[in-house]
């Protein structure tokens, strides 16, 4: 291609300083170093972990350095690629990993994580294998949030952290698959191992928690009780397989977990927390049943503790959390394409906003107010387009 | 036997109100009803839980009905069986099991739990299946701890809480078997499943954690890091297989936590909290490896939470409970001690001191002073009968 081996000007949301809205700038994208590719993101979705490292950035989110480029649920196509790079190929349609799958580590080898550490110090710092970012604006470094900052037309990540996908596939749906749903899912499916025949309860009913209500229907459990306090969740929830919902405001004197237990004559075999709170979290788990209950933790804080009776572990229930649902990223996100192309796999449903990079901070709102589950954001050449919404 | 369907007056320690020693007395002990079996208690181990439930009333232990007999680690012979008992006849050696094991209901048939359920809230509030104890004192009733009360020459229990066990078994060793040895062995081994080759930690080096060590040895684990902050303990956890002995106090400036992931580059396979303490076992959960880390608590606490750091459980730990170390009581004890007589399960090692019922007092205060793993108490006839300390 033209572009290999120079500098791309494009356009980006950097986020200058936390709690500030996202600033569409022009930003220098360097070519791929060895190992490294680079990518032209054609669609990014706006995940509620881009909010919070933002907006709760020394809360619930660690302090990250800032200016930095937030997205990381993205898809695009290889534009470049660096030396040594041997997987990939300009042309190539592929999904940016938050989380790397080097395929050589013991833990890529061993069949009970998914946690590949490659490059990741760097990573979470926000700058690739040689400590430094890509991405530049005014001449100033722009770090790479969790290395891969989907909100830029282009990227360059590591090749340890990139899938390679179907060339059919619609990268404005399968993007999904770079976080939520992948998440959500995977801590039914992978996690908690929800089995045939069970009781669920699925806390959060974002595109987190609904992917972990597709889980659990997929596996054919009894009882999916899916609970929010937006009531306008679950509709969505329903379509996705809950059989029950639960709106814990409309049980004053109760707590979530007492009306769960009481439903269910005792509590569920699995609860998923979908919400990254650790009030949720300890009624997620106060909600399984003893003496064989698992609670999985999907949502994410960085920062908070969350407070456990421990005669409930006593009594037999176990607590447990998943990354990006467990998934071996660049070996099953693959595959998880093809779930979605041979329809066996939801993804269209999850998404109900569809927005140009111009307007991603009304994404950020969307998302806040619970009106989305999840925007994606188109980072085509007409940055200024109108927005459009699917049917 | 003479005695059969008599009450019989004998020697008792009751615990008249919580913080107050116990006092030997005569107490009388009704004749079995349906389903229910007395036995003649030869020998009784002192468990921290027992000297919890009286020291700790109220706080770490949940208030429990006084006046009561404490003890629940015995070990007896039957003397006689109320009406409808199929499986017990006077002369049988037996454990009694303050966790029931009814072989009938759901979770007995589950491989996945060892909680069953009968009679469950009656034992736990000192009472038998009618809602009465059989034990009285001046004419008062005094409660059953667990619905055991093995502090008592003579006691009733469901037929549902006893174990039958080999005719040759010494009654003075295999008494450990009622709670703490099965305990800690079974969080090891069931509850953990410490895998060979594997690295562990052992939090508090009582009973309970030095059973657990046996676990972790006799699985082969190759690190067994054994932490108490008396070092007059090591020297027996290293005994039962620790390859390592930490004091915490030894590292000023650092946590526990930091020490054992520096020794073990990263941090144990598996933790197994043997104290009853939430600092404990926050502790030992944060001692795990990221990535497949298994936290394990043994120890007991009714009252109190934990606090747990989200980021711990999102990286790939889990968190699980043992109660008396996943063993199905009534089936699982025979075997246990069969293993101890094939000589494949240490129970000699565990017993530091040998006391007459008189003195159990004195018991409690070397435990809690530190300077007994086990102390067997006699039941015999001679209540005052010398102090005896084995070699």
């Amino acid at each position: 291609m033209a572009t290999a081996g120079k500098v791309i000007r494009c356009k980006a949301a950097v986020a200058w300083e936390p709690r500030k809205p996202l600033s569409i700038e022009d930003v220098d994208v360097a070519p791929a170093k060895a190992h490294e590719v680079r990518i032209k993101v054609v669609a990014t979705s706006v995940c509620h972990t881009d909010w919070q490292c933002l907006y709760e950035a020394g809360n619930a989110s660690n302090l990250r350095p800032f200016p930095l480029v937030l997205g990381h649920e993205g898809a695009g196509v290889v534009e470049s690629v660096g030396a040594e790079v041997t997987k990939f190929a300009p042309g190539d349609k592929v999904i940016p990993l938050f989380l790397p799958c080097c395929g050589k580590c013991d833990r890529c080898k061993s069949d009970k994580t998914n946690l590949c550490k490659k490059n990741w110090e760097n990573m979470q710092a926000g700058v690739l294998a040689d400590g430094t970012s890509r991405i530049s604006c005014r001449g100033q470094q722009v770090y790479q949030f969790l290395g891969v900052s989907s909100f830029s037309q282009y990227t360059v990540l590591p090749d340890t952290s990139l899938a390679k996908i179907d060339a059919a596939a619609p990268l404005d749906r399968v993007c999904l698959l770079g976080c939520g749903v992948s998440t959500g899912y995977g801590a039914a499916v992978q996690t908690a191992k929800v089995e045939n025949g069970s009781s669920c309860a699925v806390f959060g009913l974002g595109a987190v928690g609904l992917a972990a209500i597709m889980g659990c229907k997929e596996v054919m459990a009894s009882r999916i009780i899916a609970v929010d306090i937006n009531p306008e969740k679950f509709e969505k929830a329903k379509e996705f397989g809950a059989t029950d919902c639960v709106n814990p405001r409309d049980h004053t004197g109760k707590t979530i977990q007492q009306v769960v237990v009481e439903m269910t004559d005792g509590g569920v075999d699995y609860a998923l927390e979908c919400v990254g709170s650790p009030v949720i979290m300890r009624n997620a788990l106060e909600s399984t049943r003893e003496a064989g209950g698992t609670c999985v933790i999907a949502g994410w804080t960085e920062t908070e503790t969350m407070s456990v009776p421990v005669i409930k572990i006593l009594m037999g229930r176990t607590l447990k959390g998943t990354y990006f649902g467990g998934w071996k990223s660049a070996e099953d996100v693959p595959k998880l394409v093809e779930k979605y192309m041979q329809k066996k796999l939801k993804l269209d449903e999850f998404i109900t906003h569809s927005l140009p990079l111009a307007k991603i901070n009304d994404a950020f709102q969307l998302l806040v107010n619970g009106e989305s589950i999840r925007t994606v954001i188109s980072l085509g050449e007409e940055t200024d387009k109108p927005e459009r919404t699917p049917a």
